[in-house]
């Protein structure tokens, strides 16, 4: 796609402008991932405060958007050079600069200025809505519990700044994507469609923010056993599985930016492979090890595999689509006992295992699987196919593992210390009072009831 | 995009055989927004009318598109002049005939005559879905007391001859879109996806059907102050809100009519932004009015930006949209305030304010933020860039406050008219009676309980 | 398409990319249909048993999609000669052989082999996702009452045999998609969009399984008199008819295969039209039978609809297929009366009757309603336009008439195999303990309810 749509070739032109079309489809998906994440996270949680749960879902797309909006877009994509996708002009010195250590900047606030073409435009909804995604990972582990405008802050944060950093560094052309060129790893850190990028991102910010948070009360007896707190309504979280598996067609498949380049086929099989074998891996993992086909596990089986596929989708073959999908369904079980057993951390619906656990594995699996039948680095890697240790080549996994540790380490920090200082200059911190989170969130948070007419549903 | 496909250069029938795709997807998307209507309706009512709401805004989508289907089409199109979007061949006359003063027609009924190729069937499903967001709007005023057959009637009504008539005025180029030559006001009346063709008008239908019908019994003391009736499934109506923001994508973008106007992504674009502002604004000011962020009021000012932008969405700078989006999520709350304490009618899920009053301001905001970068005008001033106020420019305001103007005279009272005479020729009115309204509509009208196993359900 | 994008001409080039694009479109939002089934069957059951009925439809999707990964797609399409869409280079040979006989193959396992390109992962991800229907259908005549470990082996079943057989010999050219030349019957077996492969099959396998666990307990009364067992979430129920009627688009359009074939718009046009017409004459039929506008009627009406016009849409004019939606409409309720009354089977939520009785008239409608304006039939058929008997032409219902012929006897009889079969084998039989059954199956199949907190709901 030609961000300037310069070209005079019909034929060409007519294929940027698919493209674009293309884009634009994609993010309506992924808007409507929104969605999903909403029903998983409230269905997954108790009904007494099912209005402050899916009202955080609701909120956050908003929120993060318009941190996205004034500052984040321009942070994470001022340097990027579009010629990268074959792109016929660099819109990247128009917009906002570049250089190798991207986070400086020279316009493109508030989506303004000469570089704003339909373009453009439709290429920031789409990365505002994978944004979105990542601040809402958070709403999962930390709810039930999480004060309204510590949430509020979150978002804006989030969209703004905490999201941006590591798309700049990756997608947005900074140096992980160039240790091709720096350190000689593979084609430099590669992240298809963001197992990393997003999900990664996303779930350490959870496991910080439930870590700071701490657990619901009565999540943990006096011995500190974890107990199960059951979902208060499985149909709706398996709704919003199955709107995700839905969404995800758009957030893997239409990261080809291109209608002209057919791999978004490949991208779109290999995501329902991994989701499938992801749901039955998580299904059989769970009855064996506690008899029962436990739904909300088959849920979060498939959404294991589909947040592990996200990064390889475009490099893979199909068998290796279905490996990917059983070890994250089968990882995504054994996170969940880990996070709660282990580190003794409350997450209420899994979110620091399905994004977190099963997005770094996502990320080395590029590093493993990958066929080199297609490229994807940024710039001059461009003509290299990917390729994994499957292939003989662990340069690849070098750049991916420094990916993960760049996640763990910075995002970890950062995130972890925006947390513990907004708990530190907030009167009362971050957590809901003690009366408010035994009664339920929703009157005292949202002045309104999910379910006022039902009985025990408050 | 050519309704006949008669080009003969291949470059040309490829853009306008994907243009069709893309009209038909979007039709899809727009379809999908029905589901969306259901559920926020539904959820912001009582459980005892659940199945009762649900099965309105179910069964319209079916009696809107047989009233479409049969005549209402041919109204609405049959003077359209199809070479006003670039097409190649007129099918105006083939159709149904044409002039200045549409809403007279030679044939085209029943979808029938030798005009029907696929692009008009694109076409009219497109159309078709815009119409029946129009029928559904006034289900949500008129909730949990209109009799079901009264409401079958309206359903046909909206679909045969209500829609159609401002339509035919306006995107079928009617008097109104000419009013750049016959009065010299701008580009003649101007509405991209239709804030007014569609939002407005179902709108004023709501309130004239909410005002004939009167109040649910128990919504005003006796001394005329409103009673809260909260919503009985807020995540219900909050996943309606996300699919009516899913489906908006259709509903603006593909407005375009092309795949080859790359314009597409602007409106896309704007639309998400319209919508992020106005829900942060909806929960900012409903917070600063009551304290609490109200989910509904959340999703109210998300559904009042969309509103809003719909009309301005492809001719405005992505600012604009934000501001747009602001205003309309303030403006939605007041009016709903002002809807309920001081016109006394009662709108159980705020349908007059998100669809009437944002209605109205999304159609003047075209002649207000419009930066002359996009035409759009109906016949001969395509060419000329849509100019409002920001650009000096108040002819374009006049155009647009005509338009409300008719549709609050002439929609207004064609919608009063019709729900007055059906009260009294339909024997005991178009109300339930009061006795099926106290127990809930769902067994009297519908035979069954929405939930008939949850306690406190009915 | 071409599946292997052979050609050197860049707009047939480009015209191929997109076309796969909109298969991948199609594919997402069949796959979409799944949540659709999902709240269908579950809202239409009884809360007790929700978590095992929305597990069901869940667990579905990956099961038949790993049977058909590894062998299903060899089956049905190994004999595929791919230039009978235009295609440019068959695969069939490649992947997994030929003849009339398909049924026999050499190669293309777990997707797996040379030829497997961006096109055919494509195109077997939009089949995998037409496969999973069939695979979800019995899923709702057999629900309330079906044992876990049966229902996982009738999902693999599926997917890599029950569906695959019928198949192959339709869309992947066996001998009836040949009776045009083997027996002179119109152009062979005609099924646009699988109102025969899809949905009868399905249906047939929901008769034969209903009918070999036989009817929940307390349907019948002591004198076979059937009792009215209502679904437990109306407002689910329609939600999931909103998805199916969206999905629906990609299901019958896209079936096209071609974004260069306009007829797409046809059939998505033809289908709204029946989706309304069915779902309308739905209501007005059990109104006319029982005096309520029923809403499982209404909503299955509108299934009904979309049933039927599945495999005629492409080829009938708009007036046929509003009849089309009718007749489905009214048979519908009829089927299920007669399901019920007559044949003593107990379908919780009517599956038999709309997949089943209604996709065998949508087959049989195809030799009716077909104007010869379209072509559609396998192999050198491909430029005849399909004729019914509205254009005096008996030999296209003689194919469809074989067809259901088949289908009854052959997919009837291998599904009342295997399911008798199975529940000879298994032990204690492939239906529920009677005490789970009475107590709600979520506890002891699942291990969870479905609605813990929710007063009546278990």
């Amino acid at each position: 796609m030609s961000i300037l749509f310069q070209v005079t070739d019909p034929v060409v032109l007519l294929g940027q402008q698919v493209s674009l079309l293309w884009i634009v489809i994609g993010a309506a998906l992924v808007v409507f991932m929104q969605a999903g994440f909403a029903l998983v996270e409230t269905g997954f949680c108790r009904a007494k405060h099912a209005a402050h749960v899916v009202s955080t879902n609701f909120a956050i797309f908003g929120l993060g958007f318009i941190g996205f909006f004034f500052v984040g877009f321009a942070f994470a994509f001022g340097g990027f050079s579009y010629s990268a996708f074959g792109m016929t002009a660099p819109v990247g010195k128009a917009l906002i600069g570049s250089g190798d250590w991207v986070f400086l900047w020279q316009g493109g606030w508030a989506i303004s200025g000469k570089a704003i073409t339909p373009a453009v435009l439709g290429f920031f909804l789409y990365m505002a809505a994978f944004m979105d995604t990542t601040a809402t990972i958070p709403t999962g582990s930390m709810a039930e519990r999480w004060k309204w405008k510590s949430f509020v802050l979150w978002g804006i944060f989030c969209g703004a700044i905490y999201y941006p950093l590591f798309a700049a560094w990756t997608w947005g052309g900074g140096w992980l994507a160039r240790t091709w060129s720096t350190m000689s790893l593979g084609a430099g850190y590669v992240d298809f469609a963001g197992s990393g990028v997003v999900h990664s991102v996303g779930g350490v910010a959870a496991l910080t923010g439930a870590y700071v948070l701490g657990p619901r009360i009565g999540k943990f007896d006096r011995d500190g056993r974890p107990r199960a707190i059951p979902g208060h309504h499985i149909p709706m979280a398996m709704l919003g599985t199955f709107i995700l598996l839905f969404g995800w067609f758009g957030f893997n498949a239409a990261s080809t930016f291109a209608a002209t380049d057919v791999q978004f086929a490949t991208a779109a099989t290999n995501t329902a492979i991994a989701a499938a074998f992801g749901g039955v891996a998580g299904m059989m993992w769970i009855t064996r090890r506690t008899g029962k086909p436990d739904p909300g596990m088959m849920a979060n089986g498939m959404l294991a595999g589909l947040v592990a596929i996200t990064a390889p989708c475009a490099f893979i073959a199909p068998w290796a689509a279905a490996v990917i999908g059983v070890i994250a369904g089968v990882l995504v079980i054994e996170s969940v006992f880990f996070v709660e057993r282990r580190l003794k951390i409350d997450d209420p619906v899994g979110a620091i295992s399905v994004h977190g656990a099963c997005g770094i594995f996502g990320v080395l699996s590029v590093g493993i699987f990958s066929n080199g039948s297609y490229g994807g680095g940024w710039n001059g890697s461009t003509s290299t196919g990917i390729e994994g240790i499957i292939k003989g080549n662990w340069g690849q996994l070098g750049a991916q593992a420094l990916g993960v540790l760049v996640i763990l380490v910075v995002n970890g920090g950062l995130s972890f210390a925006f947390f513990t200082i907004q708990k530190r200059l907030t009167k009362g911190g971050i957590r809901s009072a003690p009366d408010d989170e035994i009664q339920g969130l929703d009157i005292p948070e949202m002045g309104v009831h999910a379910y006022p007419e039902f009985a025990g549903a408050h």
